[in-house]
């Protein structure tokens, strides 16, 4: 059922988000700790109810949400456990002279409540109870979500889940606001709200960039985060398909076809050297791409969306396919690779633009010099792939230089499919492929979108928040008179 | 000699920024601190000639630019030592299973070159040598400024002390760009220009949000961190003025007219209640405002500004002069305190805008609800100060809350003005105090500003940043698996 929310509603939602905000900035880090390892475990309680009813709406498989709902109970349980260790507060203590120089402390607080936007392609993992709202609330700041209109009821279970740990912990359920509505307004009035001072979006470039703008242009500008993916470019370096064609085109295509090719890591660029057996490795994608069959994608706008841009592409003039998968069914998302020059790309914008599907483009480059040059016009990007060897890191230092200024993250062989939720992840990256490249969105680390520093100058002892008090109650690492300290003071 | 560098200039000054920031990016974290100890040390023998200079250009007293001096030594000082510690790398290591799970390894790294635009204020401390150059550089980014039209001589001996430094360690000298030109256009070129990926301003809200609209418009956005003042309020409780009321007037209006007002953490707005001593107290603020001397501001446009400002807060009606400084002089700022009750200060919107100079306005409050109804509609400040007992702080909790929400740092008793450069300090604030509540620009969390994350996954060891690899050859504090730990992996 299809529920449109009015302003009034709205509201009165966010309005009372403050409330949630504030309750738990009165509770301690090791309390909000607590909390979200009970939301993990009302998560973790949710039947195949809630499996079958994302498969349903998503048309994801029943085992890959089995694993996203497992990932998902993860990610509030390994954010609440770092954010318990006071890592994220960076607590500060310069206790000065007593007279002159004032004795100041400085931790870092919620920013206050954030709105935030789940992803279509992770109805668990990037949604509702996804990564924002665990590392949100493991901030302190109370949240206010858009139910996502591709999968609506999978939302609603998630939020009856969040609330009912909310509840039994004992917190207010204005902790986690549920906004319903479909319509861009909806979007607009909750991210204009003046309660609302930061937001946090998964998506497509069009909505990150359109919520981002209303966020740094409204009266009182806010921080958007916004994850917008990109086209993950993987560079074969010369020498690397040497008898090395087989095993790295079935590997290649294994990771463009993941999940339907839904992922914002999904590669969508493979570039190669033509003095490589490139003729013999386009077969074996061909090969690989030829067994794959058609697939449904999570829903209708999405595999109109991605027809749509297939078809764009293979309009663009120097693009021939390499290979295409199955199309059995009607409605579904057909796997595809072509190929193009690099001359080609260097000449047209369009074959850089992302088709989120399981299409991929290869890109021949007469030499490591054009391929440099293809490199410098990509656009922000979340990961850079390199399939080579050592010795080629040596040889072409100007290009991992130049990649390492591009992108999030930098993969030496692999795929970049598979994002791990741990503290090294970095799940974000320049510009178009995020807002800001200074945080990510998988990783504890996430919580430091929602943080902000105060200091406390002379202030007495007993009304310091626990992390800065004397005493070391909860037992963190500070910094204190500039050395790192777990000691009391 | 005012110098209008064209556009062309502009952009090959801008250009070579990336040389060197590719510098700064392939040194070492001890190197960049050693190359920050060095400019100190340039900064620190530039002669009178620099105190003289700024004189002339500023009309600070000389004994204050000297201190001022040493501070923007101590600034590169301990920014370099802080940076040397590691800590702002955050290195992460996660060392995966060598199977499914990855070797993963992250740390921030410079965003690229930074824009920065200096203060008329603060010639040394927030200028061109200043914090922000300073924090810019121990992030590892190159820096181009803007030259200060306020004091060129000053920024241009300034502008020569790093490139000095700079040459001695044997750094390329675009480590350091230097525009000239007074227009619009010129910041606009230097914002908009797609090699710059962050900018630091500060100065008054017009020219910060100014530059902060172009930064978030641009095609690519980057961000934009402008310090752009408040007017930080001092909130007296009752009962506090009792037997207090002629040592509280004198160390207010003491900082109200350091340095003529023009601090960013000057204190605009003084609340207290009626049942008090008010009209004791309002005498002795009337004493102590009278014996204050007219001062030379920074340079005519200021003078003009508080001028006119002035007046405008005087013509709103319910505004009534408690006392006045001496006006000895022609173009000089003299002192004032108004007063209005919080009534007429909670109806009109202009009894809250910064008169920057030596101004302040006591406002009247029934009794506390009523301050906090005006803490209430305030806008987000740098500082709130509490003259207040412990008792009130117990009593009066709500009050205190909405404080928190509102400010970067909270002062119990004292007065806001001084901004110390160390670890706790948060010269910061929700806006309009500053674009972005999450960063500071004093101390040397400053550095944060500009540094993103960047992940290598399965990378080899030895084409990794020192700062990640196994034998952690900077000896810095690392998360490996969860823990930190300084040894080496």
């Amino acid at each position: 059922m299809h529920i449109e929310m009015s302003s009034e509603q709205i509201q009165a939602i966010v309005e009372d988000s403050l409330i949630g905000y504030q309750y738990l900035q009165r509770i301690s880090l090791a309390e909000r700790a607590a909390l979200m390892h009970i939301v993990a475990d009302e998560i973790e309680a949710l039947d195949d109810e809630l499996i079958q009813t994302a498969h349903d709406e998503s048309a994801l498989p029943m085992a890959r949400l089995v694993g996203e709902k497992a990932r998902t109970v993860n990610q509030w349980r390994s954010y609440a456990n770092a954010i318990k260790t006071g890592i994220y507060v960076e607590a500060r203590i310069d206790t000065g002279d007593g007279a002159a120089k004032a004795n100041i402390r400085k931790y870092n607080k919620g920013i206050g409540p954030v709105a935030i936007f789940g992803a279509s392609n992770f109805p668990f993992a990037f949604s509702t109870a996804g990564g924002d709202t665990a590392s949100a609330i493991g901030a302190g700041c109370s949240v206010v979500f858009k139910e996502h209109p591709g999968h609506p009821k999978t939302s609603q279970l998630m939020a009856k889940a969040i609330v009912q740990g909310l509840t039994r912990f004992g917190a207010p359920e204005s902790v986690f606001g549920y906004v319903q509505g479909g319509s861009h307004e909806v979007g607009e009035t909750l991210v204009k709200h003046p309660v609302i001072k930061a937001v946090a979006f998964t998506g497509s470039f069009g909505g990150g960039k359109a919520l981002y703008d209303i966020g740094v242009c409204r009266e009182e500008p806010i921080p958007v985060f916004a994850e917008m993916g990109s086209i993950n470019p993987v560079f074969v370096l010369p020498g690397y398909l040497k008898g090395n064609a087989a095993r790295f085109a079935t590997q290649y295509v294994a990771s463009v076809v993941l999940g339907v090719g839904q992922f914002c890591t999904n590669p969508g660029l493979l570039l190669v050297v033509k003095d490589d057996p490139v003729e013999d490795f386009k077969r074996e994608l061909s090969a690989a791409i030829t067994q794959v069959g058609d697939a449904k994608m999570l829903h209708a706008g999405i595999t109109k969306s991605y027809i749509e841009a297939k078809s764009r592409l293979v309009d663009q003039t120097g693009v021939t396919l390499i290979g295409e998968g199955a199309a059995a069914q009607e409605n579904t998302a057909v796997a595809a690779i072509y190929s193009a020059s690099a001359a080609t790309f260097l000449e047209n914008n369009v074959l850089s633009e992302e088709v989120f599907g399981p299409t991929s483009l290869l890109i021949e480059c007469e030499n490591v010099e054009e391929m440099e040059a293809v490199l410098k016009v990509l656009p922000g990007q979340l990961t850079m792939t390199f399939a080579a060897t050592e010795d080629d890191i040596k040889q072409h230092t100007s290009l991992f230089n130049i990649a390492q200024e591009k992108c999030g993250r930098l993969l030496f062989g692999g795929m970049p499919t598979g994002v791990e939720v741990v503290y090294a992840m970095h799940h974000g990256g320049p510009y178009p492929s995020t807002t800001d490249s200074r945080f990510t969105s998988v990783g504890p680390d996430a919580v430091k979108r929602f943080m902000r520093p105060i200091s406390y100058q002379n202030w007495p002892n007993e009304f310091l928040p626990l992390e800065l008090r004397d005493e070391n109650p909860l037992q963190i690492e500070r910094i204190i008179d500039n050395r790192r300290t777990t000691a009391s003071h």
